[in-house]
């Protein structure tokens, strides 16, 4: 942070022969070995700094514009209703109800389903399967305000929902989380999901703090059930150990 | 724009005497008297504008998302039309149409209108009067994708819309508009209009920019009128003339 007033930072002292500069930020003296930016570069980067803060502003404001806020509350003149199959033969019994021409807007996938004459447009209802009432409710949710409340569950089903509707923006979303959320602990669950689901940035991840902890997580349950499941992609994984260690390697040789 | 290689920076050069710093961001030398921030501060303030900008790349990415880009284009599911009248007593041929629930979603006019029983919502075609075709698109195109391409006159047509369904977000952006193309030669016209559209933006920075040539904005036609038709206006800048001169004597005074 930057304050604004920089008048009185153009003080000097002499202190023990050297001269030494007074900080117009922390208010510190300094010497030539912690010399950042003169005052004329430090105006400027203040006036970005704020700039870029009315940038943000005008942003949200833009953002809660385009918001359906209150959508989940009252939803009006809805012209389609999604259900969901959580793997049961009949459906979750409470529909959620949504605009057509939002859903269109969000996903190439409803858009294909809903332009073309196909069952789904006929009859107003959209079946999802393998989803809970609250993914798809929040899944929806999100579609009408790029908002979701996330824990590593609904991460995980909302990323799934995402890659299969190809929203874009919901599956970046869901990724930074689960990114953040990730440890040696978690790693081969969330590798594994990862590759099923298409997830490149969870993915990498995963691998990166997988190699980096070789030899705990080689002993996890998790590991053997891959490895029973899906042997390639733990071949995928002593590739890259390999490539790291064969770096290292040559890091130390030169 | 701050460069990010700091290394660098802390070569200092004893110059006549006075020591002096390198500046890290425009790497030119300087003395105590030019002094900004210590390498820390600069190191942070560089810090917080990598994120700054992060988080404007995060909002334009959501602005994206949850806008009706193709609209305009290919309105798909529509349930209801916007018919423009300008000013004729047979309606502009060509109607727009929309979705009630985007209507409903940006304007509580809209949303009042067709929430309840009224005609339009009954009828599905609502009538907006004294408009254009091109501002009425031009309007709604903004309810879906928050951008409209302005020009003054333009700029006008849809504040007076914005005022009239209270769509705050727009009135603001064309306030800001026009605020930015006020001189004194336009000043009087934009006075008296946004004193009859409710834009205190425009109206204060109006006021300001006619007390400011006074001389040359009473000599104008527009000026004449507006003394004829609506005096009470010219009172309020007479106001506002008088307290800044008064401001003026007292600041010259002490």
């Amino acid at each position: 942070m930057l304050p604004h007033s920089v008048q009185s930072g153009r003080t000097a002292e002499r202190d023990g022969g050297e001269r030494r500069m007074k900080c117009v930020s922390c208010r510190d003296e300094y010497g030539a070995h912690d010399a950042g930016t003169c005052k004329e570069c430090y105006e400027e980067a203040s006036e970005t700094e704020e700039e870029l803060k009315r940038e943000i502003e005008d942003l949200k404001a833009k953002v809660s514009f385009l918001r359906f806020d209150n959508h989940q509350q009252r939803p009006s003149f809805t012209d389609v209703v999604l259900v969901a199959y959580d793997g049961q033969p009949v459906p979750v019994p409470v529909p959620v109800p949504a605009h057509k021409a939002v859903l269109m807007s969000r996903s190439p996938v409803f858009k294909a389903m809903l332009e073309t004459e196909m069952e789904e447009s006929r009859s107003g209802t959209i079946k999802i399967s393998d989803v809970s009432y609250d993914a798809l409710r929040a899944f929806v949710n999100y579609l009408y305000t790029a908002e979701a409340c996330l824990d590593e569950q609904m991460a995980y089903d909302l990323l799934v929902l995402a890659e299969k509707y190809q929203v874009k923006h919901l599956k970046a979303y869901c990724e930074k989380f689960l990114v953040s959320k990730l440890n040696w602990d978690n790693s081969i669950m969330s590798y594994a999901f990862a590759h099923q689901h298409n997830a490149k940035h969870v993915l990498d991840a995963a691998l990166s703090m997988i190699t980096e902890n070789m030899n705990k997580v080689t002993k996890r349950e998790e590991y053997v059930e891959l490895l029973q499941k899906e042997p390639r992609l733990i071949v995928d994984i002593y590739e890259a150990y390999v490539a790291k260690l064969e770096n290292t390697a040559a890091h130390k040789d030169s």
